[in-house]
C-alpha cells in the first residue's frame, strides 16, 4: 500500500510504530556491516567494567532500526524520495533484549523549488519497553507531491 | 592501540580515514538488519524509474560505514564513552561500487559536570571516490579524560 503524498501530511499528526526487539545477534551484525568493532558493543567483559556495566547496542543500530520501523508504518512508502537530514541525540543506552518503538509527529512542511516534491520534518522519539526515550530529534524527508497536483 | 584522551584532541586537527567500497550485498544486508525495505534501495527496476535512475544505498548505511571508518582510524579507540548527538545532511546519493572515506576535523571541546570525561565535536564529511561530499555535519562524542588528570 502506498504511503502519503506531501499534501496528505498534517502538522501535529502523530504515529506510533510497531515494536522491535534488539538481539545480541543484531549488535554483532551491525558491528560487521558498519565496521565499528568498539568493545563497548561486542566485548562483554570489557563492557562490564565500563560506564554502562554491560554491552550496549551501537547508537546507529537503534537509528537504523527506527528507520525500518518508519518503513513498516508505511506512511512514506513509495512516496519518500530521500532522507535529507537530521538533528539527533542519543540519550540513553540500548541493550540487547530491549524492544524499541518510534513515535513520530509532523513538525513542519515546506515546499521546495521543484513542484513535484516537498520537505516534511518529523519529531521522532525512539522509546524502549519501559517507555523511556533512548534517542530523539528531527528527521527531514523529501516527499513526492501528488502527481498532477498544481505546481504553484 | 588506545586512542586519544579528551586532553589530547586539539581544535582544528584533521584526519582522513581509509576507504571502503559499498557493495550491493552491503545494501541488502542493511535492508535486512534495519528493516527498511524501501524499493529505492533494493528493487533495481523500481529505482531505475525514480529520481536517481538506479538503486541507491540507505543514507544510514553510509553513516554506519563512516562510524566504522572512525573506529578504524583508532583516534577514539577505548577512549570514547558514547555517541552523544549529531546534525547531519545527506547531500548526494551513494551507489553500490562507490568507495567512501570520512574526513574529520575537531570543531570544539567542552568539559562536562563529570571530571572524568568531556565532549568533543567533530566536523565530519563523507566523500566518495570522486572527492564529492555525500554526507556531512557534526558528531559529538563523549570521551574519557586522562585517568588521574586533575578534576578541575
Amino acid at each position: 500500500m502506498r504511503g502519503r503524498w506531501y499534501e496528505e501530511f498534517r502538522r501535529g499528526e502523530t504515529w506510533r510504530s510497531p515494536g522491535r526487539r534488539i538481539s545480541r545477534r543484531d549488535i554483532r551484525a551491525f558491528a560487521g556491516l558498519s565496521g565499528d568493532h568498539n568493545p563497548l558493543h561486542i566485548d562483554s567483559l570489557y563492557a562490564r567494567r565500563g560506564p554502562f556495566k554491560g554491552p550496549i547496542a551501537h547508537g546507529l543500530l537503534g537509528l537504523a532500526v527506527a528507520s525500518g520501523l518508519l518503513d513498516r508504518l508505511g506512511i512514506v512508502r513509495e512516496t519518500v524520495l530521500a532522507f535529507v537530514g537530521m538533528d539527533w541525540r542519543f540519550v540513553r543506552p540500548i541493550r540487547s533484549g530491549d524492544t524499541l518503538r518510534v513515535n513520530l509527529r509532523v513538525l513542519a512542511k515546506r515546499k521546495t523549488g521543484q513542484s513535484d516534491r516537498g520537505l516534511v520534518t518529523l519529531a521522532s522519539v525512539i522509546v524502549n519497553q519501559k517507555g523511556k526515550p533512548v534517542q530523539e530529534g528531527r528527521w527531514t524527508l523529501l516527499v513526492h507531491r501528488r502527481p498532477g497536483a498544481s505546481s504553484d
